[in-house]
């Protein structure tokens, strides 16, 4: 399982659509907070594996991209510990 | 906007894995409660469009085939008007 704390560090590019605590404030993006680590981790392999497009799959991919499979744990265990 | 009332009442096939008021008990699936009804909306359309592959992607396709975008819309609605 990922580490949230080092989670919370790597989550700066991540701010700017799904905000500050994971809660958005631009309704075509999803909330983060609280989501099952395992839900956020399986879509993030996903978007970086390009099983996913349309909407806005190609600018969750470009990020997901420079991410490594430990980041992707601590990002998705980060997500998993905020408040919904 | 979808009708929150009407998209409850088509909900019980969503039930199962999603559970009875949006949050899970299985890991690997996402809670819905809470979550922006554009981004549900968008979601649930990516998959009938055949635009999410991997995971669950298959299912959730099979599912998605058999709604009409106002049902799609419905469900949005009900399941972003629960309490995350």
């Amino acid at each position: 399982a990922g580490d949230a704390a080092v989670g919370k560090n790597k989550s700066v590019s991540c701010v700017a659509c799904h905000g500050a605590a994971g809660k958005v404030s631009i309704p075509m993006y999803p909330n983060l907070a609280g989501q099952n680590a395992m839900y956020l981790e399986q879509a993030l392999l996903s978007y970086k594996k390009g099983e996913r497009s349309g909407g806005q799959a190609e600018v969750m991919r470009a990020y997901v991209l420079a991410l490594s499979d430990t980041d992707i744990a601590d990002l998705a265990a980060y997500y998993a510990s905020l408040q919904p």
